[in-house]
């Protein structure tokens, strides 16, 4: 069992206080408590507005004047990187290679995790603590992930479980427009037939989408349900039916 | 071979265009080229600053001012939401496997991945338009995440390759034989530096030797060693050092 205490997430000379704050509400949705910061930019980090749900995981930050200090208590310390070939001398793991790594480690030993700043990533210095460099799969047009979602993805792929059952789906499926479509003239045809009355439709027509929705209607059946339902409309309007 | 371009990533009532640029620049990051926005709160969202690399992606956005519309023509509807037990209606699955409905889905048709508003997640009434549910394995102390980071880790569950995870490491490691020649001049530079006499180096080679292939030395390091080592031998045995 991995000891998510024992991860430390450290970001290296972050200069906007909001994206230390939306690192560490991503630490606290995923239950990664420890944070350290090397030299932050903004004093005012602690108040950062994003960390909706991580005061308390702010507050007990550490604060740290070299990267050295700051992961010396660690046994392996991963460097993250947006780039692909900028650094030979490292071995450079995939994500979801490298989480796996993370997690055996865990087990017993403390892991740095860190994160270069916003502008100019993790520098040549940093890059010399680390047993090896860890990228998120980005695409080649555009690989640089802002700061507080590339911390969310990073820790969601350590804490993922693979255990994924497969579901076989194969029938095609109606459209949304087409469900809705035979929603409101299913809706027209309980008004009209006293199902529903008028006043209480808002009430119902919710209830009424989930079930027409749960049907899984197949696409090569919507047109056969649309011509049976205007036909009951029709017919309803058409006959004199006392008030209900 | 799912077609990203087919999933439409649809926010619901945001009210923060910051959040806006956010999801955005997420969908830049893992290819995922379609945004439909439903009544954004914030007419200017298409000036986001957050959305580094990901202004044509805004640009390009769509606006609906209904939910139905903005599903009208995709034939699964997924919304995401934190909570755990909301809605009884809907079968709620976790990230990793809906993801992998969703990339089967997309193999062959347009998905809707629907995201709430900041405050209140999606409305009952845009629950109704959901096939089911998806949420993202958050700790039960902070379920809910910002949009942008919610965003980001959903679509990278997406992008993600189980085919990588389980991919073996593939570090080169030096041989046995170059082990050994970093052992030998190891050995001589520890007596040349009278770390080890002459008389007891049997009883240590063993030692120094399991030493050496502990440090699981990559291949194309041991040139450099070697020369740090021969180096150091060198300079020794040229001292004039005192008999021990």
């Amino acid at each position: 069992m991995p000891q998510f205490d024992r991860l430390h997430v450290v970001l290296a000379a972050t200069r906007n206080p909001l994206n230390i704050g939306a690192a560490a509400r991503a630490m606290s949705n995923f239950a990664f408590p420890r944070l350290r910061l090397v030299n932050p930019y903004e004093p005012a980090f602690r108040e950062a507005r994003s960390a909706v749900g991580a005061s308390k995981l702010l507050a007990s930050s550490e604060v740290y004047a070299s990267l050295a200090e700051a992961v010396a208590d660690c046994t392996l310390v991963i460097g993250t990187t947006a780039v692909r070939h900028r650094d030979l001398h490292h071995p450079l793991r995939r994500l979801e290679i490298g989480a796996r790594l993370i997690r055996k480690h865990l087990a017993s030993s403390r892991v740095a995790l860190l994160f270069g700043s916003e502008k100019r990533g993790l520098s040549n210095e940093d890059l010399s603590h680390c047993h090896w460099l860890m990228r998120i799969p980005t695409c080649e047009e555009n690989i640089s992930m802002n700061l507080g979602q590339a911390v969310a993805v990073c820790l969601y792929e350590i804490v993922r479980e693979a255990k994924a059952a497969a579901q076989p789906e194969k029938r095609k499926l109606a459209t949304a427009g087409e469900v809705e479509r035979i929603t409101g003239i299913l809706l027209e045809a309980l008004l009209a037939s006293g199902y529903l009355t008028r006043r209480r439709v808002n009430d119902s027509e919710d209830r009424i989408r989930r079930l027409v929705r749960r049907l899984n209607l197949p696409a090569g059946d919507t047109d056969a349900w649309l011509g049976m339902l205007r036909q009951i409309v029709w017919k309803l309007r058409s006959e004199k039916f006392p008030v209900s």
